[in-house]
């Protein structure tokens, strides 16, 4: 019987709600709720853009989000006699969409969510390069499995987890992080999409912070885009039900927060939000190891035991990508990025085969609950980097075979106009 | 009854063979011998180094390696109706060490292995800027299972793979290899360790090539070292036993060449030889899908499907690394190579929590069956990257806990003088 | 979206719901719903024995438990079209203890579960010659796994599932069920336990049928608890989220029945209630092949595909058992029954050498995700049974070793005064 | 490098080799060889009948074949400093067919294997009363799968095994069994096929023994066919590479005899010789547990370990049965054994849907990695299994569906003239 710390009525921007949120990372935003180590607790979550996209055909919404407002994060949950150096030891006891009575609605996470890729004028993605369009698709849930009538042909049975977790940064930590990356902005300042995001005060929502402390979290609080030393938007596919994590602390009462929860999602995340992006609720036991940063040195990343309970497949295809740009036949020295980036084109150019278009493969690899495997990375000057898809999610035969592949019009996605 | 197409005798080396083997790649090495589709086949293999390295307790061996005689390669394979389009489809039936009567004595894969961290003046390896010298750890074979006397606690289920198999490249394929790695190490031409390796005709071993083929094989030969549109050294640990390959043919015949044979290896091979190097033999059954490579758009790189008979791990102990290198506090742009090293050093940290010097928690996550995989490469500016240690190769509780971790004293590995 | 087709208030009996269920299998039980082919439906179930059993110390509840009540089943779905031949396609797409806003509270399923051993006068069990008497432990979930107060060191991850699920009988298919269990009966009429159970007028629900119907209903409704050729009290704990089972259609409208659900349940679920019982809701896809019961010959029982998401584990302890009984040194000609529960009771006396009770034991072999397999059922004149215990429910070392096991006080379990 | 320790000449008769093995359990059978904890060892076996069948199209053999030869063991090894009283721990480090170089030729395990339908007068099995002829299927081995000329459409890979490993039984253990099992056949001494198999002299081979010894092992040795306390016949398909095994020592020097190697087998092994028999080698390490039987109450079975790397399935057709005789409708009380006949003449039934004949369905049902689980023992009256069948194995899809099976000619197993 968890105890419900953090509440969200999903009609409501977070904003809203009867304790608000928060959508930057910053020590003075003060603790939501005091918990205390061998509790279970429940946390409910909205989506990550609180609930700008919508169940719908077209992808405008994506087109046109504004990213300023994200994540929006529930917590921050205070945990009695954490202190820095402490690690703060989370399983994640069960987690899911939205529950009854607030099941059906229109929030991603009430029945149904999405994966969007983002226009490379707002938000970009992992392939931005060759779809610099919006493009959606909408799914919807039946208990762990899932469905799109904008992709048809594929159910896929949800790793559901939370993209973000994570523990309130030191102020040291938080301002070394605005340094390095803003000197990595430098580089390049004009670039779109940007190197990275600066604090931004527009629509930043700070919780329970008020007067200057609020001021502060707007005018300092790192952007929730990025996994860093807190952990943070980690999208690590298998934080799922039965895990165990532990957080580096670095503020006393640790000071977790999070949200972002995932239906399903592909090693990479690769779409940007390639996960199927829902709200719902996730269902913590906490505990403390003092001081288990120094006895265990896990001082810079949080690490983690994964759940068991990961949909079981047993065949894979597989698509091998090297670090070379196919176009230019440039050499990208040890580069794990651009040999992943290959094996995911790879993959979008197989599928085509079959009949999807290139925005449905591509969506379907964001959020399908593939693996995104390193596999050579010592061999010069080449990374090799391979994608596990999993066959069983396919109602064909996708593998290759001298009879050729099936073709059929598939339809298509939800497009920006 | 695989057909014996390729013998190895494991005391003379590759050069001297019955019909010798090769180690660059090229066109022109003649097919050493022919083989139809349907056929099952069997090719024995000599060590990546030629048997450089020996079953002793110093690393002088590995420091000191000629590294211009790998990869030591069996083959050419010719098939009989392959052409330029086709997909070699390549069933791995078996494989293993050297077997009887040859299984034991001083090649490595006649009972034992080893596992080298190379020295950043010949060779180098994922984290060499840490580990710049050499350094060895020789493995038992027991079965499926290995030991080593250099690196106690731990014995692993070996995922047991070639590290490289591929087919010949078409002389206008040679020559963009070539162009594009000389331009790369343009840009850095005398850094160490080298970005790439350009042709080089010392110690080359042509095959059964001769006179001006010979001479052009030496000349114009690509390296072996990494992975590339003909497969290569791909170094995916999960192309093992009932794994099916789809190769992409580039020259009549196919020519599929290869070796490097690893009782074990982690995701990564990090070490450089990270994997548990070995002689032995692999049983395939080969066959082709005619102008195959058009029909599934597999024109860049194999895709292939995995055995189902790897070892079956249910908890893991999960690293993450960002992109941010950790001394410098500097921020690599969605960089997974950065993010995978710092999850591999955040791991090395870990281990030397239980008493394993640097150098054998090094060598351990090179060798062990362990996952790598790419988390999150969209969430601006941080890659995220896991690495997945499976706890039951460990004769101890590896995961934390409020007791702390069972240090002792686990020896050395074997060092150069 | 699935449709709620059948709801339960968990605070009243199944006999005062706005529908009210049945608890015996009989054609003339009136659907009490009707749905079509391909809709997605929610169908809400009591615990078994209608609630009888409580979340306490004491086990009195459970030997003065009234059985004639049992099972309490939802249902039947009527499934439009279906007719006798077909074959009933049912995809359990979720299920569960009860949902919000009933998610805590006194009935089984509401945040808690049982196991019992029954009274070898009142129910009986697997080893009721061993454990007479009646013994309970009580369980508390957290997500999707559980921990008793009745049996510290194990928690489980369950393989929820339905115990009992099926289509009604025809009129002739009862009146065989009925004939064969009576001469069974007829045998051994006044055996302790009974070898069948006949039917039986008293606590008779018969959901909506009235008069003549209902009164048919209790005269010759069969009881529920074997399975038999509509499926019914399988006990197939790998009867999970994601299984797809093809059910013989004996009636018009098939007419789907069930309930019993499970949060985690041992094969043979040898305690007679050795699943951890709960009331909850369970989530369908239903479906037709037409004539289906031809076309495949599944005529006599059953069949399905499990689903993929039952906890993964590495690592087991396998008890064996032949079919001697050690007391007597008796042989039992080829009898898998006599082998299993000689498995059994070797796990009972292993576990009893750790400090737990024998109650303890039994509960626990009971209700844990464990798996028994007729290993050899043709080596005259012994049948060999295997049971195979997940080693990690455990939170110590179960395996044998040189140091020997370490023992504790475990407490004991919920006793009968 | 395991010491070999028992060779075999898979040209000879087992009565032939250098160190004879036995096919009798006595405790006067004398160790062939003497091993120390600790020690890596391998043995090499026969196939169980010495070689009476052969790799040809007729059963004729298999029909004809003596049993009184079987089975022929390998050893007895004895183990330095086993006493009465200890757990003999044996890790299956490594088993496979016959190796080079004698890896093809005319004795089971040289290349080929087979699976026999034995007649009803002369072995029978477990739907002997269905198939009272006998059949017979050969075996092609390809790496670690294998496929029949006899039952095209399927490739399985082996969960290889030993069917039978045993420690010796002390004197008066060994009286008991053979009192026992007397008084078991007299119950029905004219039985075909007979309850059990007497001490028989005829075709005794007694290892080393000579003289009285030797006499007394043809005169009281207990004959191998089934498992008993000392562990024996088990054909537990799960007793692969990696198992950990803790046998009860009952005589001095444990003396560890063994052999029936299996390259795949059912659970149930319902052919009575329903693996794929082969002769072979098998790797063992062995330890001791001094005074482990008392300390760990393993005093009537061995228990193990299961391996981790038997091939991984993800998606299997599960056939069920409840202990109903459907031909007389008789109802058999809680009876497992009749309940799974019932589960694989269910699986018979459906696979001759797909062309199969019944004779190669049920050869196909015993060799296949197919699990038997009891699910059901409580639910009076009638015990419930059920018979997972991977559907991975075959090369069409096994599943029920809307478009029914794909039927074709699929041949014949070799039939007796």
């Amino acid at each position: 019987m968890p105890d419900v710390v953090f509440t969200v009525d999903q009609s409501k921007s977070m904003r809203d709600q009867a304790v608000p949120g928060h959508n930057r990372w910053h020590p003075d935003v003060p603790s939501a709720v005091m918990v205390r180590p061998g509790q279970m607790i429940r946390v409910e979550c909205r989506e990550w853009t609180d609930g700008q996209i919508g169940n719908n055909d077209s992808a405008n919404d994506v087109r046109d989000v504004d990213l300023t407002h994200a994540h929006m994060l529930s917590g921050p949950i205070g945990v009695e006699g954490a202190e820095p150096g402490d690690l703060l030891v989370v399983d994640i006891l069960d987690l899911g969409p939205v529950q009854p009575p607030q099941e059906y609605g229109d929030a991603p996470g009430q029945g149904w969510g999405y994966t969007g890729i983002f226009a490379k004028e707002n938000g970009g993605g992992f392939l931005t390069d060759y779809f610099p369009q919006a493009y959606k698709a909408i799914w919807d849930f039946q208990g762990q499995s899932c469905t799109s009538r904008h992709i048809p042909g594929v159910r896929y049975t949800g790793i559901t987890h939370p993209g973000l977790f994570g523990t309130a940064p030191s102020a040291e930590l938080l301002s070394r992080w605005n340094a390095r990356e803003r000197a990595l902005i430098e580089t390049d300042p004009e670039r779109v999409p940007p190197l990275a995001l600066p604090p931004l005060p527009d629509n930043t929502l700070a919780g329970l912070a008020q007067g200057d402390a609020a001021q502060s979290v707007a005018q300092d609080g790192a952007r929730t885009v990025p996994a860093r030393e807190n952990g943070g938007n980690h999208d690590i596919k298998n934080f799922t039900r039965g895990s165990r994590v532990f957080y580096p602390v670095h503020v006393p009462e640790a000071k977790l927060s999070g949200g972002d929860l995932h239906f399903s999602q592909g090693d990479g995340e690769i779409t940007f939000c390639g996960a199927i992006e829902m709200g719902g609720f996730i269902d913590f036991h906490v505990d403390l190891i003092k001081g288990g940063m120094e006895t265990y040195a896990v001082t810079t990343n949080p690490v983690f035991i994964p759940g068991n309970v990961e949909p079981r497949f047993a065949e894979y295809l597989t698509f091998i990508g090297v670090s070379v740009d196919r176009e230019t036949d440039e050499n990208y020295y040890l580069d794990a990025t651009v040999a992943y980036r290959r094996a995911c084109l790879n993959a979008v150019e197989y599928l085509k085969k079959f009949g999807y278009s290139g925005e449905q493969a591509y969506l379907l690899l964001g959020s399908a609950p593939l693996e995104g495997r390193i596999s050579g990375v010592v061999d010069i000057p080449n990374a090799c980097c391979s994608l596990y898809l999993p066959t069983a999610i396919f109602d064909f035969d996708l593998k290759p075979s001298a009879t050729g592949p099936v073709t059929k019009d598939r339809g298509q996605v939800a497009m920006s106009s």
